[in-house]
């Protein structure tokens, strides 16, 4: 793969040059219900050369399947967030019920330089980093991104995945659960 | 609210226009593999005086604090989309546990006009269809739309939610289940 920067679409999504509306949710209250939500716990992560970098996102949703693609929102003032550009790919570990230590770990209980500690990681062909173990895992080329005031939506596009009997780690009202 | 045309960004993320990955997964792998996550079903509903559509979606994400925003993505030649668009919003049902008769009406068991004979339907004060008995519910005015080849991805802002005490819908290799 020899991206070029060019070749990446890059947009800005402006939302804060739409009126908002009058009666818009107070953040608090917005906050409260997304929390409500129940969400797969996922490790979106990076990787160049030897330098590797992850973070636990719950917001993960599928985007086409002409190409096969899929969406992920990462803060943008991360590390994580500057590899995925520079290196033009990440990879997704959709956690089994019994990673809570991983998501717990890349949600910002460990430092950066000890995350990879948690859970038993490997590679991709690509060399991006692979957790062994997980429910559902993914790597992926960056096929696009759409610049938001606080997040990057990456788009990416899957050139390997496995899956597993194992059941998924899920994330509700600011708790763990698993599938009955 | 009286949004125009115009107000609203209105993007495309060409993903055809990148060159594709030559490792890039097949649509049954692909498929195969999201099938294994975990997601939160969610109606998502529009109306235009008496006239609603709705559909069963597993892709609805936080997006912003900043401001409170979600996005949900939707398949473009559809009523419901044009809906939204003519709009300028959109409610949203992550449905309970015992729920799965509407999540069926509306992933397509019943024809367009009879789905709404599925749960009970209320209004937001908008006048959006609101779903009795939902896990979590929200109503948003749209703040952005990003095209895809086959999807629109709307950035919704709340303006109103009500949640509950109930246990919401998981869809999880082709079947529901319930959190433990």
């Amino acid at each position: 793969m020899d991206y070029k920067t060019s070749d990446v679409p890059h947009m800005r999504l402006a939302c804060k040059d739409v009126p908002l509306p009058k009666n818009m949710l107070e953040v608090g209250a917005f906050t409260e219900t997304m929390a409500h939500l129940a969400s797969a716990v996922c490790v979106a992560s990076a990787s160049e050369g030897e330098a590797r970098h992850g973070r636990t996102i719950t917001t993960a949703i599928s985007l086409s399947t002409q190409p096969p693609s899929l969406l992920i929102s990462i803060t943008k003032e991360t590390e994580l967030a500057r590899m995925v550009l520079k290196t033009r790919g990440f990879s997704l570990a959709f956690l089994a019920e019994d990673q809570q230590p991983v998501s717990d770990a890349f949600a910002g209980k460990s430092r950066l330089a000890d995350r990879f500690l948690a859970g038993t990681w490997t590679q991709w062909p690509s060399g991006r980093p692979k957790l062994e173990g997980a429910a559902t895992s993914l790597d992926c080329s960056l096929a696009g991104v759409i610049e938001m005031d606080t997040h990057y939506l990456f788009a990416g596009i899957p050139v390997a995945s496995q899956i597993t009997e194992r059941k998924p780690l899920v994330w509700h009202r600011r708790g763990y659960h698993g599938l009955d």
